[in-house]
């Protein structure tokens, strides 16, 4: 069965969050557009890159009414740790959800079973708490938070738009599909 | 269970390619890197575009060695009859899977239970037949071909290199990172 | 067990019917006689003689006060393609449904389940949902949607004459039998 | 599942043939081709007229080189009787099949469990012992067994002419169908 | 387990009585005593000639309150064909039930499986529904229905004598047995 | 299933002959005819009458090659008590087997499990140890086992000259039927 | 799991006591003390010694309010017939138990279940239907009745006496036991 | 299924021997017949009055070849230390196991599962390792070992002398019975 | 899963306490702090040690709010014994758990299956009757109880003071630690 | 079953040592003395305190032939990071495992489930990877390195001392007891 579409499930986790320590639940991602950015473990190489090149993105995401949390198997204390120490991490303002348990990390199909550590995972979900998109590299593979963007304006659109859809490469502004019998083998 | 690192299992599927029907098999994606691109359905109206956006990325996915499928459950029949007749489609010429009984939809979990048709996941596979990246979009929001051969150089970089890694938003010439004792938390 | 005498089972699926998409259910399968139509896949050689032969009886059917639908593997997006580019299927006014995800197919038992798609089969059902007759041809072989008109007035008669039966080879207006004590023996 | 394409199973049943009993065998249906014939019950009403018309076209099946087997879960003892006493039946040059432990009459799915009698079903069975066709009518509703003739001319045709299908209503003499990549669609 | 003893469960089939078709059930044998008599087949050698001792004995048996079933395999319509053709079984006056389900006779642990058919056997049934005797013989060995009235007799005479028991070779009128203390060992 | 061609198992039981006490295996059914007469207990009523009754046949019945035993749940110790102390019993010469573990009672299916006690069944098993007839009274009426001597005569018959069959109330010498096409429906 | 300490459960025997045939059942057992003696078989040899020698303890342990009961796999038939025959069993006052169904022989775990008969097996049972103490020999060992006053007289007074207890060896009258902390290595 | 007739199975346990700790297993059981005794605990209050008691037999007991064994869920230091500080029990001479385990208790189902301690059980076992004779009592009610001696001459007579048997109370050297056709129902 | 945090579980058995016999529940570790030390044995080695060790400590536990119990398979009566004749063991006052059925040795996961017998292990357990801390050696090191008295300060102090942990070694009076987020990677 | 004496299971794990990275088997464990200490999570409170306290026990240990390890959850990266940090850690010399995976955690019971972190368990595991001491505190209390060596002496000496085994707080060249008869109940 594919991701997509997959309703988020109830979970308590802590998390470091901008200086401070908080409680993240299900319940945070109802209600506005949530990025969760799994990654393989604090205090590694690829790890900070991409969340420092997330952090770039977070206003942007904001403006979006869109909330950032990245997620590891890593503790929140092992965030704090590293947000004390690592020059692109201490830049980072979103919230680092701890998951040395695994919960979050299995509920996305991200875990890496023989290594319990997660991979680099990146899921878009709607304020339904339904996966909306996600990708996923192997390790050693950096990802670039720049597309998020897109994917999230042309999601909400599409949400705002019922009838329409966002073909390939789709950018705000540019003109949407609507789905209709006459478009049927015309495009 | 991670999909990143799952082994392609065998099948035997019929294609369309450029003007002949001919039969895919796993045995297609051992030895060189392909890129493997779902879709919902023939004659709508995101594909199309998605495919011809790929289409536009196929010369230089092949001069980095990499084979580029699309695979719907449509017949190969019907991917016939769409090329004839849609614009878009007509210029593709890289292999068009007809998987109506949902091997190939099943193996790599895109199918939509319900519909009986396959998601928006794009994959890449390596020489080994082992996937190394996913991206999946909910229906309505067409993806950007364009971030593949990023991905693709990496992918390929970190195989001919090993012991480096490519951080976020690398584009090839750029440096990578050698993991090190020493760089941990130096990042 | 016999298929003859099942009941049809409820189900949701989207069709293509001269023009339009609509929704057909097995609530439209009741009060009234129904033909059903399995092929395998459209765009293909003996499927649209098939179809076409049988819209030259759908007149006649629906005098009989008789639906007629179609349904193979394709989505409602194919058999709108398939009406407007193919001459035999132009002609086509009854309901073609779409069943990418085999529920009606496997209903009637008519998967091919290593191609995913469904065999030759033509069902006659009676007003109650019940199937009252079935004729299944394996590919290759063409079927003769003429001697359905005979089977349906035979079907409706004896649903009508409760006491009668009919004969082989009967036509409307020909004699029937009323099974009794006395006939044992005597033909 | 569908019945087409399904191999006859290993079995050992008595028969009445013409003056005769003949023991039946799976083998029997092996190296020619078979017409199956199951109906309800002897000394019933429709039945007789269907096993009557099955004869009249016996001469030109048996042309065809094809056998002809008729199937009630009577014995043969039943089958005799009947061919002694009825004026129809007893034209029947024809295998008479008895099946009271409903062994053949279960193989071909045609049972009904609470009567413990067969439906009326036709089967056409290739060399191979592989059905190639089947036709069912609830009771009350007699079959015609001229279609039969048209059907394994098709048959035949198809399985000696790899690479031709045969359209609907196709007469032997008529043109076939030669599916390639060029007729996709233009039917 | 012994099948003496045993209560008749609930079943309905159709039977051919002297000129009509009528349908038995286990009410049919509440409230009198029966005689229930399995047979292999209709049409053959040795049944016909114990129906037709049956039905010698079928007037004294009536005047003992005694009802007379014969069952087989056979359908009630071969039933009536046999009455009909049969010069022996013309003759039956007593109820002939169809059982091609093989209900009856399952229930009566008298099914050949691999035939299909009955064994020989005849059960004496009380009235309320529970066996009271049987006696089954290997096929090619006929009963001698004669036997019948004497357990009958012995049997009724049990019933309405609570204390009494009726000795080997017991005939009417002749000494019963009341069983006492004084009796153990003395006999 | 029938009883009837049922196989006798391997069992080991003690036994009362005629003064002495003797094994009796499975063994002693092999190569001869047979007669097993059950009855519930000894020192009761019915059962000796039934036991002289198979005493005065015993001489004939040896004549035909056939071994008689007796079999209840009582130990063989008792069936020497109640011979040495019943007139009746007194002059029983055949074999009287004791069955207290229900092994033989069980392998014929004549346990009254809640008495645990046998039921009134006589069996008549060939040379092979197969059974090839048996009856069985309710408690209370005893059985004749002067029908044992036409039932083993005609059981005889039949095993030596294969093709014949006895019909209802043969007798010795009388005239047997020998089955074929001809006599069906003629009797 | 210890025998000793098990509740009597719900049975419902015949038995022949002195005379007349009774019914028992587990209430017999509620109420008053009882001993209950199981022996292999009826008309054997130690047998009888070990029931006259209990009939010669009967007078002493009816004044002990103490039922006494035999019990074999022998039913009550040959338990009269054996009262009726055997000098020493003609003694006998006290119930004896049929078992034939091996209820009560179970229910106290002396099955022999090859053989079908009981062990030689003495319970003594407590007011409350509770086994208080047992002893069983192998067969060809016969039991000695005499201890059994004994241990009632000590059973009865331990029930009489909470808190005090008899000590080996102990006779009526004599000094018991009270388990305390003091005595404690006392002994 | 009964204790009597049951073969020793493996076992290893420790025990206390007149001054010394020894090991005892199964192996110590062939070849010699032994009494083993269960008991409840040590240092409680019957139970050394029955150790003494059987002490007190113990020379005898060896005249008979036979061993003699207590065995407590105590573990062998407690039978040490129970045999230093107490008097009745400082004479014993006999071998003491230990089965805090519950091993041995389980094997001869005499375990008090609540209370984890062993009921007051002798056991007589012969040089096969197999149980000839069981007594248990309820708690409170202590044993006689004095009964053992005859139990013992009676099965080693019985042993020793195939085809006689001991009646009740039999004392060595008086008569014993051979039990013999001629002695049925003569006792 | 850990042991600590475990809750215990219902039980009642039998203790020796300072000169009395007394019940133990767990109810008994409801609202005060609790001490738990089972051993192997009774009257062995390295056992007195330690439990004379663990008296040594009892008042001073005591004055913390502490009760002090110990456990082995051995039952109370034999405490009682040891308590009688060892010095080490006879200083003892506080509760000695007997449990030869061993139901808390399994309830705290200490059980010896093969031998029977307890681990040296030392639960403390928290008024709610939840495990804080456990210390097991392997038979032949004793323990030190000593250590026992800071822990038990130590878990008291955390109970006592939410937000506040002790480090290693700490002793009472010492500094604690107020965990916070300051405090991380600062330590 | 209790933990002491289980075997160590094969594993594979990443640890930190004294700057660099290594790799961490079962096979590490085995022909030496180990202690591996467990703990909850990297960058927190007691952890440090309780692994700079084995620090400074770590050259009485090696001096002892024992190595030492710690295991948390967190990665090997993350234990870099600490050492690099944190004062109390950065002393550290022995090795540090990486245990994100929960295998060694589960293997030695002291995962809390719900955190996926280990509690504070200390283990002594001998030469050949069997456990022989263990203590684990709740989280908040911290232990107390300094007994381990005294247990580790303890442990060495009963091993290299067959028959002797140390009294509880046993320091190294005090007396150890020789178990003995003699010695039962004299402690």
């Amino acid at each position: 069965m594919s991701i997509i579409g997959k309703q988020i499930e109830p979970f308590t986790l802590q998390a470091y969050r901008n200086g401070d320590f908080v409680e993240v639940t299900d319940e945070d991602f109802k209600g506005k557009w949530s990025v969760l950015c799994f990654y393989p473990a604090d205090f590694t190489f690829v790890c900070p890159t991409e969340l420092e090149d997330l952090q770039e993105q977070y206003d942007e995401l904001k403006k979006l009414g869109c909330e950032v949390y990245s997620c590891s198997a890593d503790t929140h204390f092992v965030h704090k740790a590293w947000h004390d120490h690592s020059e692109a991490i201490g830049k980072i303002t979103y919230t680092m959800i701890g998951d040395p348990s695994h919960k979050l990390i299995r509920m996305f199909d991200v875990l890496r079973e023989e290594e319990g550590v997660a991979d680099r995972g990146t899921f878009i979900i709607d304020p339904d708490g339904v996966i909306q998109a996600v990708e996923i590299n192997a390790d050693g593979i950096g990802r670039d938070a720049s597309t998020l963007i897109d994917k999230i304006k042309a999601a909400q659109y599409v949400r705002n738009h019922p009838g329409e859809v966002c073909p390939a490469k789709w950018k705000e502004g540019e003109e949407t599909l609507k789905p209709s019998l006459d478009l049927v083998g015309k495009i």
